[in-house]
């Protein structure tokens, strides 16, 4: 444990989703916040928010709501950030920290850090949550910059660690890469499969109609928001391409051995995923 | 419901893992058999069958145990059928009837067919179970052939229906398609996205350590039995390759979109797949 609890007086969260309210609930319930003022379009959301007790006040009106911020986080989707940083920056106070949780980096901080005015800080995060109740036991990867200041820096980590993650700092295209590794390029396998075997058209019904649950739980993920993943794949273009075709690579390999009957080399390529997979249980 | 219950006054279970030993129970608490006898090599198995009350009794001689069976159920992995059922076929009694639940049928029925002797009869069948603790609403396929005995099929049929699995009858080469797109595909898929990503190795670290619960959910079938799928991969290699080949130009196609940045196209298509997937809910 460390001995200087961080505290913000004053959080503002741009985005009161499961991203940015489980941030303010881990603060809330660590102590580590004074009010929480939760900024939206939606009414209906942010009042939901406030009876929940996720924040303390709301405000639709965006640059009001972050003017007397100490910190600021952007949860909202990662398309929309730049615009909404452009939005508010102006009203910011000097010594304030803007933090966002955008799943693609490169984008955001070529967008957000020339928007930056003289004396508030802005610090590229992204935390790593599978569930978003709590960021409890998770990876926050920040990605600072050379334009990085670095008490923002420091202010952002300590927030994230008393939130319950382990902060990460790497750079901006390794974030990128990794991430397009790791979650972007599932999803793209997993939409290419469901259209693949969905447009099989040999049998005049359905082959889908056939899947059991193993098919229907590998492909969860191809049931997520095709406007989100529209937005990320067209902001993580050059890295996820990148891992698109060492995929293909991959999976050739593995055609190759299928075709010429290589129980050898099929062995192995299928011990050498299960020993990977299994190393990460 | 129909009005003629089967009842098997002898069954013989060859292999009594979670398929074969899951039928036998099916057929018990459905009061659908006489005596079940457990077959097996290893003795530890057939005694935790036995003690278990899924098997009546067992037999580690396999010729003995199926010699006055009226139908013998071969649960063995796919690439042992063909061995095990030389062995036993000879041993069968004239009437008695063989099926099977191997994943792959052409390559099953080419070796299995010639082997039977007059009066026995051949069914190949595959019970598509998720989860092996019973066929409980879930499709059997069986693949009778112009070489399949009809009160043979009707019989096998009947047993499965009894069992609580949904009967579905289809040609060898239909269920070995079928099969490679909704089952040994994905497979395919899911070890070739570990390895693409394990062997990533433009950072010093592994970035699979880097992986959240949603990439670990998504390759829990990378997990999968190295040997079970070598076997599966070698012995329905045409059908696979094929439905590899699919997935290959949906993904290019997809690649292609990310590529050019195409919102639009992107859109449609993580669309069309969340609606097919949506869909098998």
């Amino acid at each position: 444990m460390k001995d200087n609890p961080v505290f913000i007086p004053k959080l503002a969260v741009v985005g009161v989703g499961l991203i940015g309210g489980s941030l303010a609930l881990a603060l809330k319930s660590a102590k580590a916040v004074g009010e929480v003022v939760g900024i939206g379009r939606g009414l209906a959301n942010l009042e939901k928010a406030l009876e929940l007790g996720v924040v303390d006040r709301i405000e639709q009106d965006s640059c009001a709501g972050v003017a007397d911020a100490d910190l600021v986080f952007l949860a909202t989707p990662v398309r929309s950030l730049e615009s909404v940083a452009a939005v508010i920056a102006p009203s910011m106070k000097p010594g304030a920290v803007l933090t966002d949780g955008g799943s693609v980096k490169a984008e955001v901080v070529r967008a957000i850090e020339p928007l930056m005015p003289a004396g508030v800080h802005f610090v590229p995060g992204h935390p790593i949550a599978a569930f978003a109740t709590l960021y409890q036991g998770k990876r926050c990867i920040l990605t600072p910059t050379e334009a990085t200041n670095p008490a923002a820096l420091d202010l952002v980590k300590r927030v994230w660690e008393r939130a319950g993650s382990e902060v990460v700092l790497m750079d901006v295209e390794k974030h990128d890469r990794i991430l397009a590794a790791i979650s972007h390029l599932p999803h793209m396998v997993a939409y290419s499969l469901v259209n693949s075997v969905g447009s099989y058209d040999r049998y005049p019904e359905n082959i889908l109609d056939y899947s059991a649950g193993g098919f229907r739980d590998f492909t969860r993920i191809a049931s997520s928001d095709p406007t989100m993943w529209r937005d990320i794949a067209m902001t993580n273009r050059e890295a996820l391409v990148e891992m698109m075709e060492n995929f293909e690579a991959c999976f050739a390999e593995l055609k190759k051995d299928v075709r010429e009957g290589d129980g050898e080399k099929l062995f192995e390529f299928f011990m050498r995923s299960k020993k990977s997979r299994d190393a990460i249980l």
